[in-house]
């Protein structure tokens, strides 16, 4: 079959699936989500069978070690699954929900009712738990879902398919809801992206070449995570120690996530104090740093920071410094090269607190906390399918939520306009 | 000057004033609305004078006479402007309200904060009243606007926005927050579309090809109202006479909006009973039937509707008619046929009315009431800047608040990561 019909019939089904899945009882939903966790404890084996397969050709094709530990489904992590797909299962159900609702002065109730989005795309390069997540979250929003996963972890992908299929079809509900693309063609992602009317919200998860060709090729809207420049500015009136924690903090306790700072803001005032300190607790952990002019005069062993770092989102053990004549000039910087993910500030002052969160324009915005919260979990959430770096309909950590939207449901009594 | 440049200069200045814009105080944003009117009252001549210019090339260029008269600014119009724009100043501001604040586990207060989009441009054909609806709400909402009307009306838009800009300057805000594209080059369009970073909504207002070269040329998100096929379904136990109160409004009270019915559903046990009676009235009124073959069985007078027929959006005195077997199959219809706009069900089954409202997937769904209502206006939202019939971010009547986003604000005094 030509790929663009094989990834529209496998669309179409989904969104056939959706009209269903979008009245599912929670019930139902739950069920599904027991059993697929069900599932993974019971046949964990074929589905380690499966994932042998991908380590092998992962192999032949020379992965590095780090990219073959990445995709190898240990017991353990096995096991994780189950109990993230147990979490979604417990996690309340947002669709019915009705918001706002009013009575209108000629009787009508007027209220917006969450109500699935229909049909998500997901393409992924990442894990195979991405698949799990993805799938878990879509299904308990009442979503029908197509996953395009990354190539090397194929036959994981199929073995979880499969069995997540069976769980919701022996829980009466349509196993089309999940539909998995079986094959490796990149020219699936092109056409994936032209089934507007079919996939009603397309979530890329991976490197920023990835999100750059769905962005552009996109007739669907994508709501995507690009980058995380975070930032941690330290006031003039900190307390010293709190900022040297939360710095700390958010640069070293995982540097490989998008939540990590990457930049080191610090007011003058405080700079010669505070910079040594942090400067010396980050080098003995390895941290190289990068500053400006003023900063290497206090950090005299600092390299020099191009334009170039302030726009970097390195997610490593390197961090940028810069010092900053106030405040303003800190909000400046954020808002100019920042990725609008998260950005914190450490202070003592009700104002300076109240200023920074209304002027930072960014997705999270924090006081006296490490950037290293804003996570799905973290805001009490229960899970999240990603972090959203855009403007529109989601912003920061996504969770079932915001696989949502609304509609206005309105009752009467015979009104018409007059 | 190129014209690409021409539109990214324009978008650039607005993105700049967005940033003042976006923490600029309610009571800043409504002394500008307030001076806008202000201003719309007491230099009503010039206004008038513009327009005459326009109105002037319109009969020049052949312009029907319908064209002109919509194109016309009179007195009572400008009155009307007036009154909107004092209108909007009145409404609350959505901007800064926290939303589901709540304390984690570990002493975070982490909540959700409505802040504007940033630049929202707004890309019409219609009258030059959308000028001014535009501009005060995207300003209200703290959002900048870059406004790209119709060709007819740009001498008035002109003047519309050298006043509305004086008026924003004169409050102390950014005047650079209300741009007009002042040449009437349609490569603009495609110019503004390609903005991406610096515009972050597109909305379109227009007819179907203006909305179609939107979508498939921007880069930047686009919220749409793309059409009304509006439905009314006459359950088999419906108050009939409440049934034909309602169809009647909603097929005949104005037939030339969105939310006018285009096809009426009824059930076939009461079809006998009802349409002869519901037809009459229609007929009398001028509308045109075209019925199922079922239909046409009990009005032999109207004609046949084809498949056609059922995808159509009339905006005028003509109403599809199917007799249908059943709900689901009544239901079936609209989420096939419909445009997600507005669709309602007259029934007096408590059972029937909950189905409908979970089953049918568009923007507005009612009970017992006139599709007519389908306004923000009528939903309370104080003011409308359209009406989506996309899923994402904003559904159905779009106010303030859906010019608006949101950003997590965490409050802590220390926390870290472990």
């Amino acid at each position: 079959m030509d790929i663009g019909e094989y990834v529209r019939q496998k669309s179409r089904a989904a969104k056939e699936a959706s009209r269903k899945m979008a009245f599912a009882s929670t019930k139902l939903k739950n069920d599904a989500l027991l059993r697929m966790a069900d599932k993974l404890e019971w046949r964990m084996g074929e589905l380690r069978e499966a994932n042998r397969k991908d380590l092998e050709a992962g192999r032949e094709k020379g992965l590095s070690s780090a990219m073959l530990d990445r995709l190898e489904l240990t017991e353990k992590r096995i096991w994780a699954m189950v109990q993230g797909l147990r979490e979604v299962a417990a996690l309340p159900d947002p669709v019915g929900m009705v918001e706002r609702m009013a009575r209108r002065p000629n009787g009508l109730l007027v209220g917006k009712m969450r109500v699935p989005l229909g049909v998500i795309g997901i393409i992924y390069e990442s894990r195979p738990n991405v698949t799990v997540d993805a799938a878990s979250l879509c299904l308990k929003s009442g979503n029908a879902v197509v996953l395009r996963g990354g190539s090397e972890a194929i036959n994981s992908n199929i073995a979880l398919a499969s069995l997540f299929r069976e769980a919701i079809r022996e829980a009466g509900l349509p196993e089309d809801a999940l539909q998995m693309v079986e094959t490796t063609d990149r020219r699936v992602v092109t056409e994936m992206l032209k089934c507007e009317g079919l996939i009603d919200l397309i979530i890329p998860r991976g490197g920023k070449g990835l999100i750059r060709t769905v962005v552009e090729e996109s007739l669907i809207p994508v709501i995507k995570h690009y980058e995380g420049i975070c930032h941690v500015y330290v006031h003039e009136d900190a307390d010293l120690e709190m900022a040297e924690t939360i710095a700390f903090n958010a640069k070293v306790q995982r540097p490989g996530v998008c939540n990590a700072m990457e930049t080191l803001l610090v007011h003058q005032a405080v700079a010669g104090d505070f910079l040594p300190k942090i400067g010396e607790r980050l080098g003995e952990a390895g941290v190289e740093i990068r500053g400006c002019p003023r900063t290497r005069e206090v950090l005299p062993w600092a390299k020099e920071a191009t334009e170039e770092d302030w726009r970097t989102e390195y997610l490593d053990l390197i961090l940028s410094v810069r010092v900053v004549e106030d405040m303003d000039q800190a909000i400046d910087h954020i808002n100019t090269y920042g990725s609008a993910h998260t950005d914190a500030i450490v202070t003592e002052s009700y104002e300076a607190a109240g200023k920074f969160v209304r002027e930072v324009d960014s997705s999270s915005v924090m006081v006296n906390a490490s950037t290293r919260f804003s996570d799905g979990g973290e805001y009490g959430l229960g899970a999240e399918i990603g972090i959203s770096t855009d403007k529109l309909h989601a912003r920061g950590p996504m969770g079932l939520e915001e696989l949502t939207t609304y509609k206005w449901v309105v009752y009467g009594n015979g009104q018409i306009r007059t």
